[in-house]
């Protein structure tokens, strides 16, 4: 793959290697594995994991764990697979349609399973001049397929964690199903008193719990945008700089 | 209509005769009225309307409106009816299911359709003791049919404004179809920091606004409950107290 840049994560905890073109990895996936309750010794699938930056930064904060990431497209696969390389960190990357896993994958069951699904409707006629970026930004496999397979590939009790524009939110509930349960929502928002962007999900397959939505989580000081540059708040700037967990709420 | 209660609502503009047992109008449905964007002379359908709260409520901050509420039960009807009256508020009340309005509701469109639908979900063997309570309260009628005659009755471009619990908005979501569009979230909060508890919806019939999740309205000041009695924030207070518009976020 042409054009690739290397960018650090977490601080320089990470070097991740991507298309300069195309689907880059923000801060989406950073606050994604930020926000999943992993713990050591567990298993993780990640669906459409890109060149691999939330699963990552999930196995640079959580010891021992065992990491599965499922890509469509090959190029992102590979480069996946030598950033997880590059980085120490034990990653099986599996090229693969979400809605069609190969056997073995379909035989797994996993505690946790984590996405950043596309977050642009594919309009007709809109598709991007990137192939590789028009399939990681645009809408190629509709939200509940994401859901679908989640709730497949999760062990009773297992943990959901997705993070989705806030738009989107409405399309979102309306295709978690009666399998996942104690569905929770974080909203993320750019500044104090302003309307979410970015959504983290967090559900419980066979979860009892009722919906809850949080108090929105601010991710940079102050009311309005007054000088380029870090105005990250504390919080955030603890998850983007030194890998700690997001801080989610009781 | 035994054990009736008289109750002081907008700082005492409004006078509420309710059932002293069974569902009593809180401050849910002053919150709903607070909500609407409505002007001078427009036409109101309110579904499910009780005792008359909340379109009266409506008519004691706007001038000039024409409301009609509809009501399943007779009783409550009645009351509304007697509570328009003793208030001097023009109120057309509806004694009907709103899944079967009469021919003549059903010719009709509005430019706003408010709801406070029941909170809570029936389940199996859980019947309230008092059956007027029980319809109030619980799940007679699916949210989704609720949404559904709000489209149906709403003219192009008007507004449905609907309050119901914070758990139940994945199914508020799911049950809005494509007739409604720029929809809006507002979550209450009782508190800064804690999960919301009810939300208020709004959305427009034929709208294409993208969905917004608005930062939430906090309705008690401090951190935890430190006293009985008025803690409310200023807003929320001008809105209880004084019939102020609820400052909807820009």
């Amino acid at each position: 793959m042409n054009g690739l840049t290397c960018d650090a994560l977490l601080g320089g905890r990470l070097a991740i290697r991507q298309p300069e073109k195309g689907y880059r990895a923000g801060i989406d996936p950073v606050l994604l594995a930020a926000a999943v309750p992993a713990g050591a010794g567990q298993t993780v699938l990640e669906l459409g994991c890109g060149v691999g930056a939330a699963s990552l930064c999930l196995g640079a904060r959580v010891p021992d764990l065992r990491l599965t990431g499922v890509e469509l497209q090959p190029a992102y696969a590979e480069l996946a697979r030598e950033n997880a390389r590059a980085n120490g960190i034990a990653l099986d990357i599996v090229t693969a349609d979400l809605v069609a896993l190969p056997a073995p994958l379909r035989a797994q069951g996993f505690d946790h399973v984590i996405a950043n699904p596309p977050y642009h409707l594919r309009e007709r006629g809109s598709a991007a001049p990137d192939p590789g970026r028009e399939t990681a930004l645009g809408e190629a496999t509709p939200l509940a397929a994401w859901i679908d397979t989640a709730a497949r590939r999760l062990v009773p009790g297992g943990r959901l964690t997705l993070i989705q524009r806030a738009e989107r939110l409405p399309e979102l509930l309306a295709a978690i199903d009666t399998r996942l349960g104690s569905i929770e929502i974080l909203p993320l928002a750019p500044r104090v008193d302003r309307p979410a962007k970015l959504v983290l999900l967090r559900a419980r397959k066979g979860g009892r719990g009722p919906f809850r939505l949080h108090s929105p989580l601010i991710l940079h000081e102050g009311f309005r945008h007054e000088r380029d540059g870090d105005s990250y708040t504390m919080a955030i700037s603890a998850v983007l700089r030194q890998g700690a967990a997001l801080p989610w709420p009781k």
